[in-house]
């Protein structure tokens, strides 16, 4: 098992196991066709009650797909069997807001404390995996870049010393493909649901389409509408914004894995 | 203002305003048409971690549509402007999971203490709305009964100190009325959603549909089936079975009137 090819046709559990071991440590784009990846949250209990609020305050940008007790280890309902600690194939740790190391094992972290909460938050990959199907266009993936991602005047609900506004990532979508977009990533809520803007950037303050703030531009070509849809960088933001003493998050790129496949976030 | 018909058609805002100065201390079934009615629930934060989880991993039975922060007493989101403590027409209180007397207004306790948490939890009343506006009959409405609700053998994922299995109320649907059904509740995730069991109530642990577990039985027609949908009795029960220190719900039928509309609930 030397290329994505084959991981890409490879269920969950067995990418976890090499993951586990080790053997695969580099991004996940591509692995397990089919299959909702998510993005990993970690923060001491003290913090999770504001986290979970916010992110039930806002549920577009910040999709729960599960929460774990404390010092839980295994996302029991998306992936029976699975270790939070080891299943990455590579984690960020902060340390009150800085970046204090990248790691693919955090299991010492688990055992130096109990406290810890572990959050799987939805991803877009699992709504442009829909997108694909229905031969809407992915311009960021036929680019092979990063999406372009936009800070933004729309407020997020605050909850605690969670806050600050929404980020979106755009994608442009052929005008008569447009519905067809809304309508697919509408229905599923549980990866960020409908687009939040349609065409007028300025409508929710971004001054300069050309220049995301995070990410990378991609073409806009002639007939094509940019469609903004809320984005997972904003609870990641809130948390560095708030500098909590202690956190882990999946390194960019390096999801978890789950064994949901995307259709089913559906229903 | 001396009867019902005339609150059908006035506005939340309106209704919640007659509630605070008890002038109306009924249940609230049927006033503000269109608009959306939620069951409350109210913990001290030492709990509310807890039961927020609980409702996260339970969204079927438990959707939450606000959760406000320890000590605040407006759902700012649902009802701007709203008093959570005196804008319910009842209200009971219960200490160690015993009832200890039912008020019409609650203040004092949020005056005593500043560590209770306000939850929003959406309710049937929304899906049965958009049921007959598709003309498919609500029996229990027709008969002036309350619903018919069963406990099942589906057990929730627990949370903390709350668990126990769901509890679904029942609604017999003709047979070419069951598509529409499952379509219109399953585009309403937060109120319940879709069905949980169409037809076999043996196959979620009902034994006798004759005799519901809560509320009232209904008819079943020649040519209806059972349908059987998640429950907002199931985090009640939750609630009660751990016997919280303290708690405060509203009395049956007596419930909060949000500003937003049964069909927003959609989106």
């Amino acid at each position: 098992m030397s290329n994505e090819m084959n991981y890409a046709k490879m269920s969950p559990a067995e990418v976890r196991a090499l993951i586990r071991k080790q053997e695969i440590t580099c991004p996940t784009t591509g692995m397990c066709d089919g299959y909702a990846q998510g993005n990993l949250v970690i923060l001491p209990k003290a913090l999770a009650w504001d986290f979970l609020l916010y992110c039930q305050r806002n549920p577009r940008p910040c999709p729960l797909l599960e929460v774990i007790d404390a010092g839980s280890r295994e996302f029991a309902e998306f992936a029976p069997g699975s270790d939070v600690a080891t299943d990455l194939p590579k984690y960020r740790v902060y340390e009150h807001g800085e970046l204090t190391g990248e790691y693919t094992d955090v299991s010492k972290f688990f055992e130096q404390r109990d406290d810890l909460v572990s959050f799987l938050i939805g991803c877009s990959f699992s709504f442009e995996s829909a997108l694909l199907e229905a031969d809407v266009p992915v311009r960021q993936i036929e680019e092979g870049v990063n999406v372009p991602m936009y800070d933004t005047n729309v407020p997020c609900r605050s909850a605690g010393v969670f806050h600050g506004n929404m980020v979106v990532s755009m994608r442009p979508i052929p005008y008569r493909q447009v519905s067809t977009a809304v309508a697919i990533t509408a229905a599923m809520p549980r990866v960020h649901g409908a687009p939040l803007q349609i065409g007028f950037p300025e409508a929710i303050g971004i001054k300069d389409i050309a220049h995301p703030d995070y990410g990378d531009p991609v073409t806009i070509k002639e007939g094509e509408v940019p469609v903004f849809w809320p984005c997972g960088v904003t609870p990641q933001n809130a948390v560095m914004r708030s500098k909590p003493d202690f956190c882990i998050t999946h390194a960019p790129g390096h999801m978890f894995i789950s064994d949901i496949k995307n259709v089913s976030l559906k229903y």
